[in-house]
C-alpha cells in the first residue's frame, strides 16, 4: 500500500487522461439536424447529428470570431456558423464563405475535429490524440444488448474533481450517508487487488436494521428475482471507468450492474458530469421490472443526491483550503488515489476566470442541457 | 489595407478615447429634482437635474465615505449626500457640512465634475480633459429636428467590448443570422472607403426569398413610403460613434437613419452601453407612421436580440480565450479595428474583480437603470 | 487627536482580534439534537447542543474528508459525521471510525475545538487562544436580567467590514440617512473621551421637525414612559462591542440601551453578522411594551435597512477602489478608526476566491442560517 506523501502531485489537479473515449451526449438529445453544445475539460465540443444519421463532433467557435458553432444550422452534412454563414465539413474544414472577397486574406484552415463514436445510448468522444482512438479500448457492456437486462441511462452535472466520484463508490463504508434510503447495512470489505489501472473491492452487504427504501428492495431483488442477487457487491475503478456489479454464483451476467463515467467539464476539472447506465436483470414475471422501474429510479435518485451532496461539499472543502487535506485511513481509497494520479496527466495553468464550467456561463446554445434521465429498453 | 500583426495590442484591451461626448441617459430617465446613476468606463457618474431643468454630472461617490451620491439629495442646485449630509454644487465643490466642528480637519476639496450638453433626448457628458470638451465635435443630426421625421431611441446594456458593436454592424454578411426575420438578403458591397478615423461601406441589399418581418418591410418602404427608399445603405464609423443610413436618390434626408453610440461602462470595458436613435421618414400616409410605429419597434428589437446574441458569444469566446483569435477575411473590418485601436488609449492594469460593470453590482440606487426604449416625437 | 497617515495600514484590512469571546449564533436556534453551521472570520464552526443541553463548537470540517459536520448527526455528547461516520467529543477528538481495519494509518487527532459560553440568548465562542479564554472580559448586561427591561434580539449578515459598523453608530451626524423615519434631529455632541480600547461620545437630541416613526416615538418614551427618558445618549466603542444608552437622571439602568458585536464572516472580513440586544424598560403601564413591542421593531427594522443600505455602500465602494480613501472631519470617528487599528490583528494574505462569505457558498447545512429576529421576555 502506498503512503501518501507531501511532495506527490495534488490529486485534486490531476487532470483526466484524455486519450480514452469519452461519453459526452445521451444519444437521444442530439437530435437529427441540430447541434448539441458540450464540453471535455474546458474544450467546448459541438455535437450535430445530420440527416443521414451520423454525428459529428468539432471545436464549438467558429474559426472566423470564435462564436459557437453549436448556436448553428446543419446543413446536409455540414454545420454552418449563425453569424457569417461560415460552413464546416464533419472534419472540421472549411466548405465555404458565402461572401470571400477576390482580394480577401486566405481563409483559416478550420476548426478542430474529434472521432466519435455512439453506443449504449451514448454519443463517445475522443479528446485525444485522435491516432491513439482507434486502438484505445472502448466500453464492453454485453449486459446493455442482452435481452434479459434492461438499462436506465443518467446524465448529470456534479460541482466535484472526478477522483471524489470514485472514491465514494470505491469506499462503501459511506453507507452511513444513505441510512435514510437505504437502511442500516454494515458493508464488509471481503477483499481487494490493485493494478497500475485498476482497483477493485469485494463487499458483502449485511443488512443492520432500520427501514429501506422499497426501490432498493426491489434492486437488491427481494421484491421479485426470487433471491437471484448475492450480497456481495464487485466496484471497480478500471480506469478511467468505473462499475459496481452483484454477480449471482450460477449466473453469467450480473443481476444488476452500474458502468459510469465521470467526465471534466471544466478545464480546472472542478466540475464533471457523470453518465450512468444501470443495466439491471429482467425478473422471471412478465413486465415486473417494468412496474419496479419508477421505484427504482426514485430510489437511485435519491442515493445520488445524497452523494452528490457529500462530494460538491469536499470539492467547496478543497476550493476554500486551497489544497488536497485529506487523511485517509482506508488502504483501497489510497491505492485509488494513486491510479488515478499515474493515470492523470498534470492539470495546466489556471487561466483567470477559468474555474467555472464551459456550460455553466448561460451560452444560449441551440440545445440547452439540462440533467437528463432516461430509461431505454434493452 | 492593413493585416493583422502579432504586435498589434489587441483590438479587445483597447479603452474607447475620453475626450469625445458620450451620451450617459436618456434625458427623460433624468428627472426633476432626482438623481441618476450611470458610469463611464468604469468611473461611477450621478447625473442630477435640478428645479431649473439643468443637468449636473458629478463623481458619483462622496468625498467623504464614498457612498454613492446618486443616494443623495437634489436641493435647489446642489446635490446633498444622503448619509452625512454634505452638500455639493454643480461643480463638484462642497456648499456645506451641516456639522463640521470648529477644531475639524479642513474638509476635501470635493469630487470631480463633467460637462455636461443635452441633445437629441440623450444627455452627453465629456469624460475626458475638461479643457477640450468646448472644441470636441458634437453629433449633428438634422433628421432629429426634422418635421418630416420621427425618432425611436434605443438604450441597452450589451455585455461585450464596444467594437465588436462596430464590426457587427459594418459587417453586413452577418445577415445570416437574421434570416427568420429579414428574409434571405444577398447583401453587395458596392464600395468602402478608409480615414484615419472612419470607415465607410455602400451596401446593395437583394431579397433572395425568405419570409420577411412586416416591420422590416415598413421599415424599408415597401408598406408605405411608395418606393421612396433605394436599397442602398450606407454604415460609417465616424470615430467614437456609427451611422446606418438610406438616403433616396432624390431626396437631402434618409428616409431612415440610425446613430449609434457603444459607451463602456466598466473599467475593462467589456460592457457597452448602447445608445441608439433611428430616425424614420414619416410617409405621405398622415398618421402611417404612427401606426407602423410598434411593428417597426418589434421588428429592431428582434433585430437586436439577434445581434445581442452573437456580439456577448464573442465576448465570452474572448474572456475563456484570454486574447483575440478573430481571423478576419473582409478587408473593410480589417480597417475598422485599425480605426479603432489607432484612436482608442490602452486600457489600464485590470484590477481583481474589475470585470463586472460597475452599474451591475446591485448598488441601490435613487434610480434604477433597466432597459429603456423611448420614442419621442421629432 | 491623531490625524491619518498614509503609512498607517489600512482600517478595511484590519482583522478583529479573536481573543474576545463572539457571539455566533442566537441560543434558540442552535436547538437540541441539532447543528448549526456557523463562522469566524473565515474559520467554519459547527455548533451543536446535545441532548444534556450543552453547546459545543467545533472547527466545521471532518477530519478525514474535510465534509462539513454540521452536515452530521448528533449522537448524545458526540457529533457523527455525515459520510463515514467518524464520531467525536465535544473537545474535538475522534471518539469512533466504525470501519477502521487493523492495517491502516493511524486516524488523525481530531478537529479543533473551541470554548463556548452561553449567555443572553447568545451562544458566545472564544475563537483565539484558548488558554486565554478564562481571563477575557465577558459583557456584562445587568438590564438583560432585570425583571424591569425586556430585550428585543437582533442577528443579520451585513455585507462591510466591521469598522464600517462602528463608525456608522459612533457619527450621529448622519441622522439625515434617517430623516424619514426619526423626522429632523439636530444631534450636538455633549463632549466624548477616547482611551487605548474605547470611545465614548456623548449626544444630546435636538428634535428639528418633520414626521417621526411611532416607534421611535414610544422608544423615547414619549408615548408611555413619562417623560422617563432624557435626550442624553451615549454611545461606546468598548473593543470589540459597541453599546448605547439612554440614562435617565435618576435611575440606574437605562431607559433603554443597546449592546452590538459585529462578527466576521468571511476570511477577508468584508462580511460580519451583527449581533444586537436591545434592553428596554418597561413603562409603569403593565403590558404596555407588549402592545408597543410590534412598532418598535418596525421602527428598528427600518432604521436598521437605512443603516444596512450606507454601510454596505461603503464597503463596495472600498471593494471597487481597492484602497480606504475615507477623508474624515469628525475628531471622535478619526479616534475610533486609531482604536479599532490598534486593537485589531493584521489580515493574512487574501486566498483566492476568498472574499465571500463560507456561509454564503450555498452549503446545505443542517441549518440553514436565515437573518432572525427574536424577541425574549427579560
Amino acid at each position: 500500500m502506498t503512503e501518501e506523501q507531501p511532495a506527490q502531485a495534488d490529486l485534486r489537479r490531476t487532470g483526466i487522461h484524455p486519450d480514452y473515449w469519452y461519453p459526452l451526449a445521451v444519444s437521444r438529445r442530439v437530435r437529427k439536424n441540430k447541434t448539441f453544445a458540450t464540453a471535455f475539460a474546458g474544450e467546448r465540443i459541438v455535437l450535430y447529428r445530420t440527416a443521414s444519421g451520423a454525428v459529428h463532433a468539432l471545436e464549438d467557435r467558429c474559426a472566423h470570431r470564435q462564436v459557437p458553432l453549436s448556436m448553428g444550422v446543419v446543413e446536409g452534412e455540414s454545420l454552418r456558423c449563425c453569424y457569417h454563414a461560415w460552413a464546416y465539413r464533419g472534419n472540421g474544414r472549411i466548405s465555404g464563405i458565402p461572401y470571400l472577397p477576390k482580394d480577401a486574406e486566405r481563409p483559416p484552415r478550420g476548426v478542430r475535429s474529434y472521432p466519435v463514436r455512439e453506443a449504449y445510448g451514448l454519443v463517445f468522444v475522443f479528446p485525444g490524440d485522435p491516432a491513439k482512438a482507434a486502438a484505445a479500448p472502448f466500453p464492453d457492456l454485453p449486459e446493455f444488448h442482452a435481452p434479459t437486462h434492461r438499462t436506465m441511462t443518467f446524465s448529470r452535472t456534479v460541482k466535484c474533481h472526478y477522483s471524489f466520484m470514485h472514491e465514494n463508490l470505491l469506499d462503501m463504508n459511506h453507507q452511513f450517508l444513505h441510512r435514510g434510503v437505504l437502511g442500516r447495512i454494515q458493508p464488509k470489505l471481503l477483499g481487494y487487488d490493485t493494478g497500475p489501472s485498476h482497483v477493485e473491492a469485494r463487499y458483502l452487504f449485511v443488512p443492520a436494521g432500520g427501514r429501506k427504501d422499497r426501490g432498493a428492495g426491489l434492486l437488491s431483488g427481494e421484491g421479485f428475482s426470487g433471491g437471484n442477487t448475492s450480497d456481495v457487491i464487485t466496484i471497480r475503478t478500471g480506469y478511467p471507468y468505473q462499475t459496481l456489479q452483484d454477480v449471482p454464483e450460477r449466473s453469467q451476467l450480473p443481476a444488476f450492474s452500474l458502468w459510469a463515467a465521470y467526465v471534466p467539464e471544466d478545464a480546472e476539472q472542478r466540475v464533471n458530469h457523470a453518465y450512468g447506465l444501470l443495466m439491471i436483470a429482467k425478473p422471471p414475471v412478465p413486465g415486473a421490472l417494468n412496474l419496479a422501474w419508477p421505484l427504482i429510479r426514485r430510489f437511485t435518485e435519491r442515493v445520488f443526491a445524497q452523494d452528490r451532496m457529500a462530494v460538491e461539499a469536499e470539492q467547496r472543502a478543497w476550493d476554500e483550503q486551497g489544497e488536497d487535506r485529506n487523511q485517509e485511513v482506508f488502504p483501497l481509497i489510497l491505492d485509488v488515489r494513486d491510479v488515478l494520479r499515474a493515470n492523470g496527466v498534470p492539470l495546466g495553468p489556471v487561466r483567470a476566470g477559468g474555474g467555472a464550467s464551459p456550460l455553466c456561463g448561460g451560452a444560449p446554445a441551440a440545445e440547452a442541457s439540462p440533467p437528463v434521465v432516461t430509461g431505454g429498453l434493452a
